[in-house]
């Protein structure tokens, strides 16, 4: 009798998530159910076209709750330690008692079909943590509808009262300029080497650091750490002053001893503080947010041509001819932008 | 007399320039006149709204004069030596009768407003044989745009009777895959190092090469190199074989020295044998040609969209609303684009 009470209870349950509207997906993530905001996420990165309106309602619902949250881009080649790095710092942030959310973008696994950042697995702590939200990478067949979800979650996890947004990239090159164009603030992962850290690096990626963390700065690393620290913080001072008046530093930590990691949070607070004060934080917000709104109106003119029935016929019919080198695709493009069936 | 007679020449020539139609600049371009080819570039490029047709009539019309080229990208990081090899592959190329073009594929030019590739000064040779053309990388505001132009332009050098296309790109992260899509090999230039070559190097990167040349094989260096071949040698056969059956190989030259270099034709050649034979080669040009024709449709929507001028008037208006906070970025898209004033 228990057994089966259990088992019709779960159904109903289902049932019941199935039913979830816009209003009670909202009143959820307000009431700091991660289950919902999960599930609301979910509704955000899915591609059904009958998900779409309904996540499109969400989002405008949750942007009315805006909180007042620094958001921070975290990237590094993969071997640096970003995901113990986070667990370290976001740890140290909910003890400071922030709530952290910790979201991922990685187009690569558009290619490998299966996100290996933002494993729940690879930050044991933080993943136990009530005061912590880890989701890993959205799936999309672009770059751009990964940022576009990444987005969105941002304002889902603002919504249900997260106030530190920490976004990871892979680092393999492609995402950085994504994470950096949605953040406050945008902190570079390395390693100590043999003194020829510069070569790898890349230019672009310099220009948005507005902070170098040396990672594993532990045991027999340190007096290397100590010489790339040096070495980038002369590269730095090579690179024009920025916008916002900020002096990009190089700071070190252990993420394994849990060392130096107040002493980031400390660096990113006086940031805030200075861009607050030099306006250049709200400033910074705005571009981005006009960005954001010619990026989606992007989007939704691809949406709305699409839908029509027509034209997703002409197209598949146009793709065949291209293969057959009936038409050229340029040609094609003209044809049915200009002239559809 | 003399004088004034070469400078009415000059001004009757500029005026017959200004005047060229499409028919005048693609019979220039089918003649192998440089200069109007450099022109019709010119045009395409242009972001003024009065050439956009112009240049898509010229487009449209070079499309019917497709040969039988290859399309090669060279990629690697600054200091790798890419304009030398360039320098040493193209004169190769057009001692064995082949006519070269060189482009750039440069996003990050968008930040600095100017090309660091692609300088003729930096490829003298290559610059004065009447066999070969450069060209520096288009400016644009994205590298969609940069895409699209370098796109466009391999189709007016091919109209142009170039056989074999060149496609240099920085290496700083962004625009490997752009030129991964638009060629039908793609190679990686390495130098040799101290053996943590594998560090540096990005995991999609090494996935799309078709072949790997450690560039710099002379000199004290050529130890360096012969480890740093077998290094990635090692590590290219953890990969998953490809779709097209070629094995990716890693070759080493010397581009001061022009040694390897007649090795690294004879290689591309035997793939363009492989894939021509098992039809890869036409394959993988389908799935260009259908990706470019979805990325033109989605251009020529936007273009469509902002061309109206009450568009235009409202979406300036959205944007001064959005900095000043009163509507959200993603509502003000949907008025924009579902219910436009």
């Amino acid at each position: 009798m228990k057994k089966t009470g259990v088992k019709s209870g779960q159904k109903v349950k289902k049932i019941k998530r199935q039913e979830l509207t816009t209003e009670d997906l909202l009143s959820g993530i307000r009431n700091f159910d991660k289950a919902v905001l999960a599930k609301s996420i979910t509704l955000i990165e899915s591609n059904k076209p009958a998900h779409f309106d309904k996540a499109e309602k969400l989002i405008t619902e949750a942007l009315k709750f805006t909180s007042k949250s620094i958001r921070i881009g975290i990237t590094g080649i993969p071997g640096v330690g970003k995901s113990t790095f986070i667990e370290a710092f976001g740890s140290h942030l909910t003890e400071l008692g922030r709530k952290v959310a910790v979201l991922a973008v990685d187009p690569s696994s558009t290619v490998t079909k299966g996100s290996i950042l933002g494993d729940k697995t690879r930050m044991e702590t933080l993943a136990k943590d009530p005061n912590a939200f880890i989701r890993p990478s959205p799936a999309s067949d672009s770059l751009g509808g990964v940022t576009r979800k990444t987005r969105e979650t941002i304002v889902l996890c603002e919504a249900a009262g997260y106030d530190i947004i920490l976004v990871e990239t892979v680092g393999v090159g492609q995402s950085e300029t994504a994470v950096h164009s949605m953040v406050d603030f945008f902190l570079l992962l390395k390693l100590a080497g043999a003194g020829d850290e510069l070569q790898g690096i890349k230019r672009g990626i310099m220009e948005m650091a507005d902070a170098i963390v040396i990672n594993k700065a532990d045991g027999n690393n340190l007096k290397n750490v100590k010489i790339t620290q040096t070495e980038f913080s002369r590269a730095l001072h090579l690179y024009p002053p920025k916008e916002n008046k900020w002096t990009p530093q190089v700071l070190s930590c252990s993420s394994m001893e849990k060392t130096g990691i107040s002493e980031i949070w400390n660096m990113i607070s006086e940031f805030i503080e200075l861009t607050t004060n030099n306006e250049y934080f709200e400033i910074n917000r705005t571009n981005q947010n006009q960005n954001w709104f010619l990026q989606t109106v992007d989007e939704l003119l691809k949406h709305q041509f699409y839908q029509k029935n027509k034209i997703k016929e002409h197209s598949k019919e146009l793709l065949t001819q291209i293969k057959a080198k009936q038409i050229s695709p340029f040609t094609a493009a003209k044809l049915l932008v200009f002239e559809p069936k």
